[in-house]
């Protein structure tokens, strides 16, 4: 069973992805939004590839050792900058998505 | 700020979203998929509005109050045939979409 | 056969949705990022909503009525913001709202 | 610009995804249903990777080229499995797959 196995990473991929979606519509009601088109950018990116990996998940699909491979980088990648941001919902999405990679690291190859 | 405000009804979104996507994989391996159906096709338009009325809400959207009351009415309607089977897994999903139609209602016309 | 009779609409909701798609991702590029968060905000909810309709329209909804009405009206809302960017992103994706807008209005009530 | 030099892959990932979605409500109403069990399953993984590389290649993403070399793996094996069925949105969909899949082996790596 599926959802059993990978309850927790389906969890964490789905908390990541609704940070992400949080960040980037607070990040577009910021005064400083000029410094902030990275994040945004990645925001997007990090919140699709973890909704496309839950799904995997999911279905139990042959191809989620490759795309957890992929949506860890994303999330890293993320995390590093959000983190650099000191607004609270960058640093509460670097901390979802650092938990999201880690999680990743646990699927097996 | 939004995500404060409307937290509970995101996560009822999420959680409602990751149940009929649990429900539509765990249908597929039914050795009854003939009479899952209907179940598989609203619970695919399901999660996908609920995730859409997620998204709504963390931008605030001006569009929230139309989009939360058809998102009821599909959380019903997939909540009653969902309700109509067995499987842990359309109980579960029928919970689901019954928890996120109720939290849709919070939300102001 | 629902994409027969439906594949005007999906085709004008996929050309929108990718539009908006394009003009978000094109905003974060320009110079005047902070006039455009209002342009960014519609396209992300004038996508995703634009891709739920198609979806609906692929499995010949019961929702579909309810769903085009509103989404209707973003692709309006959306419109009308792009128009007032000179950039060739956003004319283009105002054109494409547009042609979705009218698409949905030729679907029954 | 990333629309200019990217744009035929995007319209492939567009029109495979719309081709999976389809597929996938058709096959619903198959009297067959019980053998398009691993269609079905492909085409909803199908449709999301593929609708992620467009919304990454809008974005001129770092992750195109390992995200493509994904997608377009998924993309053969649903051709594989549509191209088995003789219902026409099978036939279809294989063709869709197949037309995304080369698309994708033009990126760079």
């Amino acid at each position: 069973m599926s959802q059993a196995l990978y309850r927790d990473v389906i969890d964490a991929c789905n908390r990541c992805a609704s940070a992400c979606d949080h960040c980037t519509a607070a990040c577009l009601e910021e005064d400083n939004l000029a410094m902030m088109a990275t994040c945004i950018r990645l925001n997007i990116q990090c919140a699709a590839i973890c909704r496309l990996l839950a799904l995997y998940l999911h279905h139990d699909s042959q191809f989620i050792a490759a795309l957890a491979k992929l949506c860890r980088t994303v999330c890293q990648n993320c995390a590093e900058e959000c983190a650099q941001h000191e607004h609270a919902h960058c640093q509460a999405c670097a901390e979802a998505c650092q938990a999201c990679a880690r999680a990743c690291e646990v699927l097996p190859d």
